[in-house]
């Protein structure tokens, strides 16, 4: 297995983005990261796409060959392969590349999230959402990801873990760096107070405690790292991907208020790529909802449980605290346009280890982490990349 | 790069699927498969599962982690990956499982395909099928999938590469051997008469020249060649796979007599195999409508342009010609459900070359290939497997 590095990133702006079409938003994030990897193109020779739910949102399946068509990759009929794990759609087509890339069988890949949901009613989007739960035991008794979350929030305030305040902060938090982000789709910090007396979503989740309906597209590009100085002074080393399945329904879990999912995905990822949850700078968490935030933050070793509210609280994962998270603005801020997600998490974190994020640069940071989750913690990717 | 080996194969029975879900159907193909393989289920370490729409057709997207779900893998984390590519999601996802095991990623890797189709209405399934073609170009015109083949076979028969009499003999073809085969949708063979004067569906294909729509799930398990034989006496090399995109909407191509992503896959297939087109004695190809099984004879390079029509008519692609083509049916027969399609035909020429299929045995195959269509020739896979 070789190993591998990314030599280039683009994103689209997040937001409801109204004059841009799906295949415009894609093909902006492509044609950035390729221009960032000095690549005119024909250096490509494969593509992974990650997307939810095209086929609803904009009527249109077999986006593979689309992005590979309006890339100008079909012309050299360069293989194009969508992946679809709900909200974990982009970072499993991120760990797809890596692997063609470490296998030999590809040398330069490019790697796309990209997600258009606000060409469709609120009802057809919830709808759409709401089909990554279990839709034979969930989502026929009237469950939404709102209030399954809602379930694992009361839990975790239950069993002491952390307090309403304490995740209202993880809200905080990612406003206070979205605000910094010129891409994310909420640029303004706001206060706890703001959280907590938002309009009710699913007690106790108000509507700050939720991540918003986004338009957007991210994109990579990676190569061997033996071959990466070659298109960059700048390459970010993939130290590692490791991806976990659970029980697609919340329900069948032992525990609620821990995802097994990141913990072995996590552990697998520590372990390939030799260091351990201290060494870790900058993290970008799923944070769909707070709690889900919270809960990262544990099950990824970066706090112990029933302490990460508290840290949060205390303006330990702002930049210039213990480990910066979601310096991008997070799913919450930044925006959660939802198979976008997983490959923007990667984007941020190489900005971060380049030096290029700007007002919320982390200093000297060596090692950052994504953290990418479908359904209810039902598929998880924790990669870390390394700076080098 | 590890060579590697089909294992275990198993299918459900194809047609409409009144009493079975889409769980139950990918359930009753895995569990078939990990049998074959004499395997517990504990071995295996990933997952891919092949389908288009269960997003639309059972309302469930997030599949990967439902089978992992359902097939006892969650509790052990074992990471799944749905990949979907319209008609080619199957050989996809396939392709996927073989570059896993190939770089040592994987070691045991189950590839599911799995399609739910006759649960909505027809008018719902056309809607769902189309939109695979190009949205904004195509099917905002009223241009079908049939349609698109009409005019690839209105052009063949104006070019004199395929008479309207030829194209109708490869449904006789796929019906003659899906009456020998207990798994296929429609086991009765068929004359010429009844392609020819079936109902006309888009001028000139008429309703048998078109594949049906069809419930069904197929699986294999793959391991390393050289831990083959701890699993079973009669493993399959994987010879190759490979995979090319072209345009998404047909008006874009320079020639539409011919799939050049058939032809890139099928060069590449056959370089990384180090065999030639001659060397093939069991096919399964695209024959989602009889003109794009034409096609794919030529584009193979099983017969040469303008002759495969002949050859079929001749009786040279039945078992005991020059090369076996469609043995399970093709999707004409055998049955469509589209994302378990890519599989079936992996599981039908490992069959062939374990010398397991029966009735419709090719005698002495060495090689066997299967060539896998998403979209108007959008994508195409071209795997192909060695007897050892």
């Amino acid at each position: 297995m070789r190993d591998v590095a990314i030599i280039g990133i683009g994103t689209t702006k997040f937001g409801e983005i109204w004059d841009a079409s799906f295949r415009d938003l894609g093909i902006e994030a492509g044609l950035k990261a390729m221009h960032d990897a000095n690549l005119t193109g024909s250096e490509v020779d494969g593509m992974f796409i990650g997307n939810m739910s095209s086929g609803r949102f904009i009527n249109q399946h077999h986006i593979g060959a689309l992005i590979a068509d309006y890339a100008g990759m079909a012309s050299r009929n360069v293989p194009a392969t969508r992946i679809e794990a709900a909200g974990a759609s982009g970072g499993i087509a991120f760990r797809q590349a890596v692997m063609a890339v470490a296998s030999g069988m590809n040398d330069i890949v490019i790697v796309g999230g990209a997600e258009k949901m606000t060409d469709v009613t609120d009802e057809a989007t919830n709808s759409i959402l709401d089909s990554a739960t279990d839709q034979q035991w969930e989502a026929t008794m009237g469950v939404t990801f709102a209030s399954l979350n809602a379930m694992i929030a009361r839990r975790c305030i239950h069993e002491k873990i952390v307090t309403r305040e304490e995740m209202a902060s993880m809200a905080v938090n990612s406003h206070a760096h979205g605000a910094l982000n010129p891409d994310a789709q909420f640029r303004k910090a706001i206060d706890l107070n703001t959280v907590l007396k938002a309009s009710m979503v699913a007690d106790p989740l108000g509507m700050f405690d939720c991540a918003p309906i986004s338009d957007g597209a991210s994109a990579v590009v990676l190569c061997p790292l033996d071959m990466a100085k070659k298109y960059t002074d700048r390459p970010v080393k993939v130290a590692s991907s490791a991806q976990a399945s659970d029980t697609l329904a919340l329900f069948q879990r032992k525990n609620i208020t821990t995802f097994d999912a990141t913990v072995a995905a996590a552990k697998q990822a520590y372990s390939l790529a030799k260091i351990e949850a201290k060494d870790i700078a900058v993290a970008e968490v799923h944070d769909h909802f707070t709690i889900e935030g919270i809960l990262a933050l544990q099950d990824l070793g970066l706090f112990k449980r029933g302490e990460a509210g508290k840290a949060v609280m205390d303006g330990q994962v702002m930049v210039g605290g213990k480990v910066a998270v979601n310096t991008s603005g997070g799913l919450k801020a930044r925006g959660h346009p939802i198979g976008a997600t997983g490959v923007a998490q990667i984007v941020e974190i190489t900005k971060q280890l380049r030096g290029d994020a700007d007002k919320r640069q982390v200093p000297n940071a060596k090692y950052g982490l994504a953290q990418n989750v479908g359904g209810t913690g039902s598929a998880v990717v924790v990669s870390i990349m390394e700076a080098i």
